[in-house]
């Protein structure tokens, strides 16, 4: 047998059992192993319960200011304002874009976040500049948390001739999906943004992720573009919509149709819980077979005052506002933040199970429905095996 | 001069100012004291953030399930339900309504709140015996946490014969400010309810809290009906709304009306962020003088799974969705949880000046609008100039 590293004893599993966790080579060895096993190290929980690393499926590394004295939001109340804004404020600040992006990294682990997938702004201004800065992050960072960047083309695609071979260069250089925003809204031209960005995706065998904020049936006819090109390119299970408020802004009926075609075509969904936009219909979705995760978006950054790298309590949002009160809604709930978010980022070797990553993350509860609901401070998080966060505090590498 | 208790050093106020507070007497003497003055105990607190203790403005504290092992959510989906599922539920649970009031009371000191209005429900089946437990629970508490009592007829008041009598017999017995609700979709009987009890009020001199979840312009004509008897019993300043879910679901002109309407007639509006239903519209309604405070509503109760009494969170949420995002907007936002909280309930002597109450709590923060962002946990909590909390600890009496 191979020589257990750590021995997590007295841990509380999702399903209610007191256990002892074994963990060798950065793995789950044993989910019932011996309380008196021998181990290089080990941790007594108390009782804590072990839930399995969360996922935040939807950042901006790129553009935070974690770190940095506090800085007033300084964009006018539309989104175009907020795209000049970045460009106005990111490059003179004092921190590198790998610095701050590293600061928040570093948020999200203390918080149990094992796995991030992040947006990093590509356009004519900075071209590769971010994508260089989160890739270096990342590197820095991967003793502690694994993150997936989207080449996101932030100020548009075809109102910005020269982003879609930005976007194409950027996937040699690190990114792993293709972004995408608002065809209508931002472009005005949605068969030359998707067609252009499932070409770059088709080419490099990869996915994408698409932000769309357009409401109601402008929306929908998007998610439909999506959906038609990611069946037609064989793409399922690689697309994700960001966001899809239309989606909650529509009638039943049309939520309805969105939901069979999305769960057809192999479209998934990330929300953050909509701000001040209608909530996607989550139960609905997932009912059709719609992967639906979650993730923070933006935290203290130009965009947004709001946010503390929380994907329990980004969840417990959720699951609130989209009523979902009994017990097994609050696992579902969790998956969002969990399994759902492995299966939309492709992950492999996830979830609390022997010969998975021993990426865990652990808190006072009785039990899924309280974590989620109550989501108390993290007491320890382990990425690989190795201990990167105790009590809210990072001290990984 | 008075000896001084309590030095807090290095405090940051609101405005920035890096001070030393000094408290005597249960009151604060001093924002600028010498850091050197003589004092019984002193409190470093290394530039940490002081806000005036926080206010709830809506609780219900006699339904929460806080310090019982997990009980999962029973009701089924509609309101008449989880009211039946109450009276099922609370009168076996092996903690009294007293133990589980005070037990939900402790959490909410330790996350920095210093005053809590709460709905304490009164019906034919359990008469006052919930209003005897939450006067209990308030004694108990008195060094740590104001409580102010709605008798709140939660099973309506003109469908249960005798509550009316009840509301008056409560009024006597602790209660102070008589409830209502719904008075179409649960009375069907607007007038009924309406003019009993506002007559109630009437009689005893005090105020009224009323619960509004009825969508659209079922609820504004409700709405109208509150302002037009607040006005004529001369009850301006001494009425709420909660939930107001209706000026959120209405057309922006309805809105407006209803705003002006509710400014000039002294009626308040306390939320919780609204969940499922239209957010009222917060700025909308402050620029008319509504006051709008805000609340937890149910922690880990009956009614709802969620919750960690944490008001910083809760009017993090509220600003988030509202979408107000610059730091005036932000420091607008915490007054929801505590000045405008105060002015509802009357509260006299609160806030951070001289001469009024050492009600205070800290956090680490650079200042208001990071405190309402990142809401950071709690470090110190104070009551009439006594530590009640610690770290997020209750340790008051």
């Amino acid at each position: 047998m191979t020589p257990i590293d750590l021995l997590l004893t007295d841990a509380r599993l999702p399903d209610g059992r007191l256990t002892t966790i074994a963990v060798a080579g950065g793995r789950i060895v044993a989910l019932d192993a011996p309380a008196e096993a021998v181990a290089r190290e080990r941790i007594h929980l108390g009782g804590d319960l072990v839930l399995p690393a969360l996922i935040d499926g939807h950042m901006h590394l790129d553009k935070t200011l974690v770190g940095l004295p506090w800085i007033g939001h300084a964009a006018e109340p539309f989104r175009m304002s907020r795209i000049e804004t970045d460009k106005r404020i990111l490059p003179g600040l004092p921190l590198s874009t790998e610095q701050r992006a590293a600061n928040l990294a570093r948020l999200c682990v203390a918080q149990g976040t094992g796995h991030i997938r992040t947006h990093v702004d590509i356009d004519n201004e900075g071209r590769l500049a971010k994508l260089e800065g989160v890739c270096a992050a990342r590197e820095r960072l991967a003793g502690a948390v694994s993150m997936q960047i989207v080449a996101f083309p932030q100020s548009g695609v075809m109102r910005c001739p020269g982003v879609l071979d930005l976007l194409d260069a950027a996937m040699r250089e690190g990114a792993d999906l293709v972004g995408g925003i608002d065809p209508l809204e931002i472009d005005r031209d949605p068969k030359g943004q998707l067609d252009g960005i499932f070409a770059i995706a088709d080419r490099h065998g990869r996915g994408l992720d698409i932000h769309l904020h357009e409401p109601g049936e402008m929306g929908l006819f998007n998610v439909q573009e999506i959906c038609s090109r990611t069946r037609a390119l064989g793409l399922q299970g690689k697309v994700t919509i960001s966001h899809g408020f239309c989606l909650g802004g529509v009638a039943e009926s049309k939520q309805q149709a969105a939901a069979e075609l999305m769960g057809e075509c192999g479209v998934a969904l990330v929300t953050h819980g909509a701000a001040s936009a209608p909530l996607p219909p989550i139960a609905l979705l997932r009912r059709h077979g719609v992967t639906v995760f979650a993730g923070n978006d933006d935290v203290r950054d130009t965009w947004s005052p709001y946010g503390n790298a929380d994907m329990l309590e980004r969840i417990s949002y959720i699951g609130w506002r989209a009523d979902l009160r009994h017990d097994p809604m609050l696992h579902d709930i969790l998956e969002l933040a969990t399994g759902a978010g492995a299966k939309a980022l492709g992950l492999e070797r996830y979830g609390l199970a022997v010969g998975n990553a021993a990426d865990l993350v652990t808190l006072r509860a009785e039990g899924v429905p309280e974590a989620v609901g109550a989501h108390a401070p993290r007491r320890l998080v382990l990425h690989a095996g190795r201990v990167v966060a105790r009590d809210g505090a990072y001290c990984g590498p």
